[in-house]
């Protein structure tokens, strides 16, 4: 009888614990194949440093809130592995799977973590191991090539296209107000800040900046400019990960860290105040984006859900070394294939919004609404208890 | 025919529109009394400008959506009415009240506006005008004399206690995480901080900071430190008005108004990595606390339409110069009752929590408990349009 680990890696989403559920879920159909069903603490540093926990001894009701619970339930951790296959720190993965007799490993994550996964399962190859390992594709930034999306973009999409409508009636119903300047989550890639175009019509933004696209502080001032002559209020949305040339006189009266902490609005806003007098709010989307239960995809939970189970099918089935992608054959209806694609191809690769996606510099493209809309339908009856929401908190007793 | 205006001022909250549903359903249950039911265009400007729509000419279905929409769908203001009753706007008030033939006046804000109705009402009564004004309480800050608690308050509560229990599972699932720091609304009184203390468990925020009790960095530096070596991690709570000496340092450098747009989070976050090299995360629920129908108490929707109900059948009995307020009668059942109390006792008083609600500096007492828990019960179906919650978007065509 052999065992499976389930590690958690990178930054969390808020459907992460649907695919662990969906694992979870399949695994225990198998109890011939599969004895015991490990969480490891905090991504791969629990099996570096044998904190792993038998799921079957938490509470089967914290298993069921997982599909409603953001953030890892198993912890995460942001490390990587190093270069260098010698270095010892292998050699305590290998042992600790030996010694919990692992033979399926699974590691949910993004970029570095497929690269993570793709370590291990390189490893376990190259000792001749029987370890099956398996990626399972998770990102709010949707930046991961090979698949149409990845799983957690579109919820994360959704709250942040349903927040700023929300949001946009608050803005926008004092006769003068102010320019709200809305910071979205994406370091290198814009799809999540993109969704801000699927906003309707009355709430819908100015104009919206991709990190795609070249940022040019004077240019950034002139559009205020004109919206706020115009309207006398407005929504700009702007990535996190745009570039622009720090304005020096900012950043030499900044001597305790402001560059540092302050994302890139609050210094735009800054410069818009001081250049414009205009009133500025900065609504920084933060957390509520990867953690917001309450605006989950259906689409994309279920999705979740599937890939989990199919992570430990393949595994069983015999493969190795992949990762799941999802290819889409239809808009309409929506139909979209799983398949398996080396994690060599997946690790450490990047997939930016294609140019056919933008209308212009500030809008999207009817590509881009078609690619979208499907993957956000569906909403979620969550689980309540005396109106608040019901999430998941594992005891993780640490087997010995 | 008498006709009436409704008027939405101040800042909006996710139930405002829900007071504004009840009365316009109420009001057209009586055609033999009420006429045109006209919506002032940002708050009292609108009668001031003539700037009055008919809600009967917009589309049936953004009235039906008032129950779950933020913001002010009649827009709003934060202008002041001048002290002295000779100024000439109070003619302009008059003129239009006359021009429109209106008989019924509703003013739904806080305590500005209560101010505001008060003086309408005054001015009608010195006047001998036949009109009648009835004042429909609200502001998130729950900081209004007279009531129980204020509409819009409990669902702001709501959306705090459930967006820190959500993003407590991203901020926690990291084995040394950052110290995350939460800024909660309400200028003067604690009340929606406080509601944070309801987070269960394991996600309850560490500390809690309210504007009633005296704030000191040195003290908070002290605490943050404990926290964090204590577990690596947490999560404080702080009230967007607490007061503290601003660091001299800090306000020195800063030369283009980063204190006056930076909330105290911001700048306390400063300060613990500037003094401490302790990583922090900052924030700001901002809007969403105001207008999210994602997180409405079905108590408070259904408390906002029934008082904008009754305001109405007031007027009709002939009360004026009164706000509804609500008494508990109750925990367990909850009951309230509804009461009229005369504007002037109303009008710029303020409520502050009161000391037995809370156990220490930071923590609340289980009479907060017990007082908050009813008001934050039940949930709401929205209506959704492909993934997209649907919202209202009056026309306003101003009547001649």
């Amino acid at each position: 009888m052999k065992n499976m680990v389930y590690i958690q890696s990178g930054g969390p989403t808020s459907v992460i614990n649907s695919s662990l559920y969906g694992a979870y879920k399949e695994a225990i159909r198998h109890p011939e194949e599969i004895g015991h069903i490990y969480g490891s603490i905090n991504g791969i540093e629990g099996l570096i440093e044998d904190k792993l926990f038998d799921l079957n001894e938490e509470n089967p009701h914290d298993i069921e809130l997982l599909i409603q619970t953001p953030g890892a339930a198993l912890g995460t951790t942001r490390r990587k592995l190093p270069k260098d296959i010698n270095d010892p720190v292998y050699m305590q993965i290998v042992k600790n799977l030996q010694k919990h007799k692992i033979k399926y490993v699974f590691v949910n994550g993004g970029n570095d973590s497929m690269d993570t996964c793709n370590k291990i399962s390189i490893l376990c190859d190259e000792l001749n191991l029987d370890v099956r390992v398996i990626g399972v594709p998770k990102t709010i930034d949707n930046d991961l090539a090979c698949t149409d999306h990845t799983l957690g973009y579109a919820s994360a999409a959704k709250a942040v296209i349903n927040q700023i409508y929300a949001i946009s009636k608050d803005a926008l119903c004092y006769k003068q107000g102010k320019i709200h300047i809305v910071e979205v989550m994406g370091r290198n890639a814009g799809w999540l800040t993109a969704a801000a175009d699927l906003v309707p019509d009355d709430g819908r933004p100015d104009l919206i900046y991709l990190p795609e696209n070249p940022f040019n502080v004077d240019e950034f001032i002139q559009d205020i400019k004109e919206i706020h002559e115009k309207k006398g209020y407005g929504i700009v949305v702007i990535s996190e990960g745009i570039k622009f040339e720090r304005d020096m006189t900012n950043a030499q009266v900044d001597g305790f860290g402001h560059a540092q902490l302050a994302g890139a609005c609050t210094e735009l806003a800054h410069i818009v105040e001081s250049r414009l007098g205009i009133k500025t709010r900065v609504v920084e989307l933060s957390l509520l984006q990867r953690a917001n239960p309450f605006l989950l995809s259906r689409n994309d939970r279920d999705e979740a859900i599937e890939v989990g189970q199919l992570a430990v099918t393949s595994a069983l089935a015999g493969e190795t070394g992949k990762m799941i992608v999802m290819k889409r054959v239809s808009n309409e209806p929506y139909v979209a294939r799983f398949e398996l694609v080396s994690l060599s191809e997946v690790a450490n690769a990047e997939q930016k919004v294609p140019e056919y996606m933008m209308q212009d510099k500030h809008r999207m493209s009817d590509k881009f609404r078609e690619y979208l809309r499907p993957l956000i339908q569906g909403n979620i009856h969550l689980i309540w208890k005396d109106g608040i929401v019901e999430l998941t908190n594992f005891k993780k007793k640490i087997v010995k």
